[in-house]
């Protein structure tokens, strides 16, 4: 009996989501503020759009990583970015989603709770692989942590660049080959 | 490489639908309708309160037939109410949705196609089961196979009875006894 909570959990997520963007909407229509309201819906309208793109890449595993990555416990807010409509049918979405999931980990583990955290993340689509710009800004307060993590404990295929990593800011670039290229 | 797809669907589908609803009120906005946007803006949370009561109930697999029928190729639009907060742990929740979504396929096959047809629910949760009103507006084209469905087909806990049957409407009240109570 105890089944199928997960899709009603699942919904219960989206419907807060989408409620707290209508009722921000309210808000200002309550204010009168109605070019306030037309930039929010226009924001609402082009998050939709990114979520449809991110959804469209082919990649379900990483893509729902994302999608659910705010409803979770971690300590950043995530937002992301998908660059062009390139498919990554060729990416091993569960070699993907693993290190992500991992890095996604190890920053909670590593960034100070309860702070202002923010996690963007750029992806790029390319036709050898998919190549992802981690932007972190906030508190670190375990700077060896991350740094251990990004020097031991990727897979052959995925390569990472260390542009930044200080106490209020990371910035990464990884690139992940596609699975025909890493043979 | 296939697996979560159910997840991107499942948002594909929620997404579409919220979406629909911004829309509207920006529609409504750009025509300065802006009671009308007001009342859009009442019924979308209203709506959001009834999927919220719905999936509190604690019968998770037939909320999510009721949370997902619209999405599926049923050639009626549902709608449902419901009318108290008690909950349903002692109903037999895979009986109930299993019996609903019989009643559905065969009011599916039963209905005709690309036309106007309508399914309300109101589900009332009493003490010893829940109680369900079927009220369907539309075009029935094969009486006889819902009608044999309602006389022959249903399990001992499960009460119908057959307020209305003809081509332009049923209206039934089905009772569902708890667990405890069949014994």
């Amino acid at each position: 009996m105890k089944k199928d909570w997960n899709t009603i959990d699942f919904l219960r997520h989206v419907r807060h989501d989408w409620l707290n963007k209508v009722q921000l909407i309210k808000g200002n229509l309550a204010l009168n503020k109605e070019e306030r309201v037309k930039e929010i819906i226009d924001e609402i309208i082009a998050e939709a759009q990114q979520e449809a793109r991110l959804s469209n890449l082919e990649i379900p595993k990483f893509a729902t990583l994302l999608l659910t990555c705010n409803w979770g416990n971690y300590c950043f807010q995530l937002e992301y970015e998908v660059l062009n409509d390139e498919k990554c049918q060729y990416i091993e979405d569960a070699v993907l989603t693993k290190w992500t999931t991992m890095f996604f980990n190890i920053l909670n583990k590593s960034a100070k709770s309860f702070s202002e955290n923010h996690l963007s993340v750029s992806i790029a689509p390319e036709s050898n692989g998919i190549r992802l710009f981690f932007d972190f800004s906030g508190i670190i307060i375990d700077r060896a942590l991350i740094d251990d993590f990004l020097h031991t404990k990727s897979p052959e295929n995925i390569k990472i660049q260390i542009r930044t990593l200080v106490e209020a800011e990371i910035a990464l670039e990884v690139f992940v080959e596609n699975e025909s290229a890493s043979d």
